[in-house]
């Protein structure tokens, strides 16, 4: 990383900044190393240090850094394609991605009863599952099942915990699966799955909603909530797009 | 909205805090609204100024809250759908959704290249496409499409501009798609994008990276840069997940 001055050029400052920054970690920094201090990089790109803390935020919004309390900012790997669509006619438990956590009873936040049609106050069974690749929590998922898609389910002695998430699954997979749909979106995390995922309230998540079909109404449906900073959520048959994070573009 | 004081809370205060927003939000506002300002809204709720911008941050991640100078802080409608995998066998173009604008020869980033397996300096056709939803720009493309994929692309007469951008897409719809994969990740707008966007630059958004796959190879290759404040992808034939945006979950 060399004492190149920054120039005055018409974009923001920090944003050419990043640029140059995204540059050095390609050819003179590995995957883990840490960086030199806040202090040190604003003296040797001659900035101030608020145009670092710009850049280097950007670059941690873009997977690029990783910036923990007490270790310093460290030069992130590439993200983790996560397979998200590509079990286009599978129920949720008919593969090994995810781990079933727990069981409740509950009233399912207002957009996804509206979903679900079921009544203002009307509990589902309410399954939390998460997800694990590479030994890293990279997932954590609420999964919204009326009474009506499993009849069958109170004969089951299972009364909570991980048995009787199991057991919702697997009597889901007795109705027949017609299609589902999936929407995504950015959230932040909340308290609960911010522990989950080793991340503080409020970090940037990927939202994905998964709405599952069965004899013709919305028989479950999954809220995912993906690390933003880790995760390339893949969609289609094919296993996924291998490409790097590279968000700068030079042609123009 | 009340002025309910914040009772001590073992979650981070600046996120209960917004739970009590969005509830008020839910309640008492309306799409398009402009909120109290920042002094006012802490005094109500009994909270630091600090406080109170974490909160509004978060929503405004959320997709809840518009924030602009000279404007204020609005509230802001439900996140617009946008359809992106519901095309599973159409080359780009062969749709309305997009509109061409220019096109350019130059090398892509190296990722794309990679995917290409073009050589290291060579050029390649760089479609831009732009994407307006509801009359709002919603998305920036860019299109790479290598001279094998568009070999008769060079008899036809438009060097630059929308007309190339044209012709290249039609030059492609000559090759059998064989399928395609897409990877959703999270980024922030470059300045170009952010401008095409109505953004500022490194804005969150959602970035779309599609391989176009025909005779055996990646044939073509798209990164679409989605506003992530007001927009939400949807995947799946049925149209997408008509769920509006409710981060909350009163599960537990």
């Amino acid at each position: 990383m060399g004492t190149t001055q920054l120039e005055s050029v018409p974009e923001p400052k920090y944003w050419h900044l990043k640029t140059v920054l995204t540059e050095a970690l390609d050819s003179e920094f590995s995957v883990g190393q840490i960086l030199p201090n806040e202090r040190e990089l604003a003296a040797r790109f001659g900035v101030a240090r608020a145009t670092l803390r710009q850049a280097l935020e950007q670059l941690e919004l873009e997977g690029r850094l990783h910036r923990r309390r007490g270790v310093g900012t460290t030069v992130a790997p590439p993200r983790v394609g996560v397979a998200v669509g590509s079990e286009q006619h599978a129920w949720p438990g008919a593969d090994d991605a995810w781990r079933p956590v727990d069981c409740t009873v509950a009233v399912p936040p207002g957009a996804v009863a509206g979903l679900l049609e079921t009544g203002r106050d009307e509990q589902v069974q309410t399954v939390r599952r998460s997800r694990v690749t590479h030994g890293q929590p990279v997932a954590a998922e609420l999964l919204y099942v009326p009474d009506v898609s499993v009849p069958d389910l109170s004969a089951i002695d299972a009364p909570s915990g991980a048995a009787r998430a199991g057991a919702v699954l697997r009597e889901l997979q007795h109705l027949h699966l017609e299609g589902r749909d999936q929407a995504v979106e950015l959230g932040s995390a909340s308290a609960e799955d911010a522990k989950e995922l080793d991340r503080l309230p409020g970090a940037p998540v990927l939202v994905v909603t998964t709405r599952y079909y069965a004899e013709g109404r919305t028989a479950a449906v999954s809220v995912a909530t993906y690390r933003a900073d880790t995760c390339r959520l893949t969609f289609g048959d094919a296993g996924g797009v291998e490409i790097h994070h590279d968000p700068e573009r030079r042609a123009s």
